[in-house]
């Protein structure tokens, strides 16, 4: 499938709203892929899938979950988690998506991971700073990302996970594990 | 041995300011076990051991967390963490404590963990809230023990968790285990 086949697919499920911010975190990835020496089409893969099971039927992504011995306990944390390994999922088996790095982007850009590639940082990084964003401090982790990747995915799993704790609700092991990573003396 | 041998016993490998807090942890913890029917003796047991090799050479307790087995990833965290487990290891091998529930809140009282017993509870929160602790909040989480003990877990567990957040140092796994057992909606 070409690159605007994938888009015109893409585009179908979701939102006009969301289908323009997925373009958004694709323009943001391929500008930093080049900056930091990633793979630009790796980088645009990543980002087009990154959202792709985001509208899908709650019952539909657990029953995927389940059926793809997926991690079972994404099942007691909130379903805005799901669709990061469902969205790999289906990269994987209705695209034909074989590179593994690639579908580790799509699949841990919603929790992170302790031992992130160079791509899921980048794809982690662009979904958060991608210029529809607006939060405090969003400025910065946009200039910090033109510099120094690995930074800017401490600070931005920093602000997530703290995120997590201002509202009193859980924190999936992966975001924790990638926290204890980066803040590791 | 009784009571009074084991005060002594454990007066002596602590400084006297440490000391006189794991008898005010005691107090607290023996008068909150009344309050929720927990046995006192357990409390007092637990209590008294809960920090026993909180001054063990640093050398030392890497020996016994290698030595019995220990959690191996405790030692990439702060070495503070470390004389839970290694205080339950010598609870059971150095004065023969055998009840499972006693060695458990030794071991846990630091980090806390899912699925704590009662008496894990009950020494987590009096180490966190003895009279001579003072933080804000603390009167809160005093009058809050004396209700209900959970609930007071589950603001000790959120308080220590942010408190680490805020120092932007690692999370031991199993407190978040505790913190989203309790932010489980």
């Amino acid at each position: 499938m070409d690159v605007q086949a994938l888009i015109n697919n893409i585009s179908q499920r979701m939102p006009e709203q969301r289908f323009k911010h997925v373009l958004r975190v694709t323009e943001t990835a391929v500008k930093l892929a080049e900056k930091h020496r990633i793979s630009t089409k790796d980088a645009e893969t990543a980002s087009l899938f990154h959202d792709i099971a985001k509208f899908m039927d709650k019952e539909k992504l657990r029953t995927v979950i389940v059926n793809e011995h997926l991690d079972i306990t994404l099942l007691s944390f909130h379903h805005e988690l799901w669709h990061g390994p469902v969205g790999a999922i289906i990269a994987q088996k209705e695209f034909d998506i074989e590179n593994e790095d690639v579908l580790n982007a799509i699949r841990f850009h919603t929790t992170g991971r302790a031992g992130m590639s160079k791509l899921e940082k980048l794809i982690y990084v662009s979904d958060m700073i991608e210029p529809g964003r607006n939060f405090p401090g969003v400025e910065q982790l946009r200039a910090k990302s033109l510099d120094n990747l690995d930074q800017t995915m401490k600070a931005c799993i920093y602000h997530s996970v703290n995120f997590l704790l201002s509202k009193k609700v859980p924190v999936y092991p992966d975001s924790i594990h990638c926290y204890n990573e980066h803040f590791r003396n």
